[in-house]
């Protein structure tokens, strides 16, 4: 019984610091936008920006761009506006994904309450996605690495654009409308595009951003992509199948791959990522 | 007679000239956007993307880009991928405001033709606007001169966002239900932030592509304002009111006093834009 207990109670410590670590992280990107968007006249339009970016479905791609940047050995301040760059567009995403259109919601069995009119709904996040990227060009870090905050640019323009977030919006539409067929194939593809590449883009930026080597950029972009797919296939339409858990445990294996490049207590962190 | 039909010929030849100056730089435009955005699989994303890129009205905003680069004495192609951008932006604002809602579209007798449905036409230009983002980093001029890019990146994204065009159509919506109300000012203020300020953008984007000093950025930002707000005006709800057209001929003297600072036959030719 002593034998067990304090490794037990390692294990919770560590937990909870883990714990304690994504919180702060998420505590940092919140705190970064509300300094970025104060409610101020005209309010009808900012207490919708701030409602609609933070009521939205949280996403583990922007607190990993931070554990990536600090994983390379940058300083998480690099990486907090290219995170909270990534929230704004997500916020955007989900809000317009639940907009209640005159062909009804596009999200099939959305229950999302809606505050404002569909109006509302559909503009404000038309002016978060270039809110984003305003962000990142007068960031800091735009001063001092403007290549980078530029590679940052692309990276989530790609991602969030016609090829990346909103292919798999669109495709899970085409999809969804055929109800009963069972396309997991095509559901695959939908987690690629809305969380698989977000989150291989938010893993990339933050490596960039901390001055990782081409290498370790790409070791993050492949990271993030494996989380991503893990929270689209647990989280997403059909999360429940029971032939989605070995191809988790798979990619769980794939992703830790991806991690033996680096060392110190950083990759404890960024690996729990895997169990949320 | 003999002394009158060379000063009207000479009219006309300098009018077709401006005309086809403006011509000229549409095509390059169109071009430059059918180059980055071929149709190509999946065509249920890019045939859509293209429709609605090349269907939605053409501003004046873009060829103002092109012109205020060229009159700075920078080259057409310096402000392309930025006129390129700004057209997306605007295209995308223009698809949104005709979107199907369920609690009717935006713009209040709207005679837009809807080719797709409703989900499509918010999708699409959700891809719109980071695609053009995406154009602006890839840029040539972002190797060149990374700071100018990073500089327009920032321009365009305040002209379009929540304190730019999203503020103007948010405004204007507000403002339409009030059926009845003759609300000249508010109407100012949606021609400002829908019209005035994409142009005075434009104009300010060329400048600095171009490589235009400060006073002559912020000198075509404010010609570009006044041209904006004479488009606005004419062309916005509202259009026939007797006592705009007093208001356009002061804008326009405005407007000119901004080019005065300029030479050359540039000057002309960019000044025509406040005859269309």
């Amino acid at each position: 019984r002593s034998f067990y207990r304090p490794i037990v109670s390692m294990t919770t410590i560590m937990e909870q610091q883990n714990k304690s670590y994504w919180a702060a992280i998420e505590t940092q990107i919140d705190t970064h936008l509300k300094k970025s968007m104060p409610i101020r006249p005209p309010t009808s339009v900012f207490v919708p920006l701030h409602h609609l970016t933070f009521s939205a479905s949280k996403s583990t791609a922007p607190p990993l761009c931070i554990a990536a940047c600090e994983l390379v050995g940058g300083f998480a301040d690099d990486a907090v506006t290219a995170a909270s760059a990534i929230h704004l567009m997500h916020a955007a995403a989900f809000t317009h994904q639940h907009l209640q259109l005159s062909d009804g919601p596009m999200h099939e069995g959305s229950t999302v309450e809606h505050m404002f009119k569909p109006n509302i709904e559909l503009l404000t996040p038309d002016g978060m996605v270039p809110f984003g990227f305003e962000l990142l060009g007068l960031s800091e870090q735009a001063q001092k690495n403007s290549d980078r905050i530029l590679r940052v640019i692309i990276e989530i323009s790609r991602a969030v654009g016609s090829q990346g977030v909103v292919d798999g919006m669109y495709q899970e539409i085409l999809h969804g409308k055929l109800k009963g067929v069972d396309d997991e194939e095509m559901m695959m593809y939908v987690c690629e595009k809305k969380e698989g590449e977000l989150h291989a883009c938010a893993g990339a930026c933050g490596a960039i951003l901390g001055g990782g080597s081409e290498e370790e950029i790409e070791k993050l972009r492949k990271y993030g992509f494996y989380v991503g797919m893990i929270q689209g296939m647990l989280n997403g339409i059909g999360k429940n199948k029971q032939e989605r858990f070995e191809i988790v445990k798979k990619l769980k294996d794939l992703a830790l791959k991806e991690l033996e490049l680096f060392q110190g207590k950083n990759v404890d962190q960024i690996s729990t990522l895997l169990e949320m």
